[in-house]
């Protein structure tokens, strides 16, 4: 197991990596719409979206791969009718004509707290 | 990776698969127990839950795998305490000796607002 | 695929193994942090932490895998602002340098009515 480390992407508090490699596969721990540096959440929804996607990237480039391959994509979002329409163009825009599974939920809470971030992402990704 | 489709499982609206396949690995997108063509949900809890391992059947079988292949459910509830019995007993008979690793939360929206959805499966397969 | 079960962590209810491995992967079910035996949820934060880690460490014993192979840890917590400082120690405290992929949300029931848990693990581990 390798741990994915990048400074392109917000860090985590605590002991927490921005992601692990193992047999092929990569988890990308808990990611948020912050900006690396700053780590403020961006104030727009599309911002953060964008931001989110960014911050993927780069996780993902430290391991050498990219957003093809990603395989599934658990979405939680606290408020999910506000805020999935302009996540969902995002989406859209990033991905073009690749299809990762995905699914979507609602959470009152997943620990940015006074900080109202939108979303959360934990993704999977394969590069065999 | 596969993207796997079928008209036999009720599609995703925007660009959602049914399910990827990557590696021997099956991932299904938020399933629920919608009817493949009118997409309505059934009234009663046994139904849903009915027409969930229906889809996920058809699911399965367009990635040339079965329900003895599922390895991981990740359940979503809206009311856990008053939908968890009725769900049980569907899962016994759909999976009979077969016993996936599970674990069930409850949420109070997964995406299919004015359609009272008591359901939301995550699945992972593995074909090898 | 195969079933884990061991008697040094908590049984569930009904048809659902403490885990599965398949490929080289282990998938453990919906981890509470209960008494093996009596089955009851400490009363204090730190304790349910420690059992939730003692259970993990049986069962992926009885899979041949201890704690070093854990790649991705889902985190449900009922009050995740209260208690995720002392589940946070207790993480550190069990995984000492070793760094899985995770993240955390709140979730208003997870299936232990009347017992107060206060955190459910889903855990991944490769074996290779």
């Amino acid at each position: 197991m390798r741990t994915i480390q990048t400074p392109d992407a917000p860090p985590h508090t605590g002991p927490v990596p921005q992601a692990v490699e193992a047999g092929g596969w990569i988890f990308v721990s808990a990611l948020f719409g912050a900006d690396p540096q700053g780590h403020a959440i961006p104030e727009d929804a599309r911002g953060e979206a964008e931001q989110l996607f960014a911050n993927l990237t780069a996780i993902l480039a430290a391991a050498d791969a990219d957003l093809s391959h990603v395989v599934r994509v658990g979405i939680v979002m606290r408020n999910l009718q506000r805020d999935r329409p302009e996540f969902n163009k995002v989406w859209a825009e990033q991905f073009g004509d690749h299809r990762p599974a995905r699914s979507a939920i609602e959470a009152t809470d997943f620990g940015r707290a006074g900080e109202n971030a939108r979303y959360l992402l934990e993704v999977t990704a394969y590069r065999g």
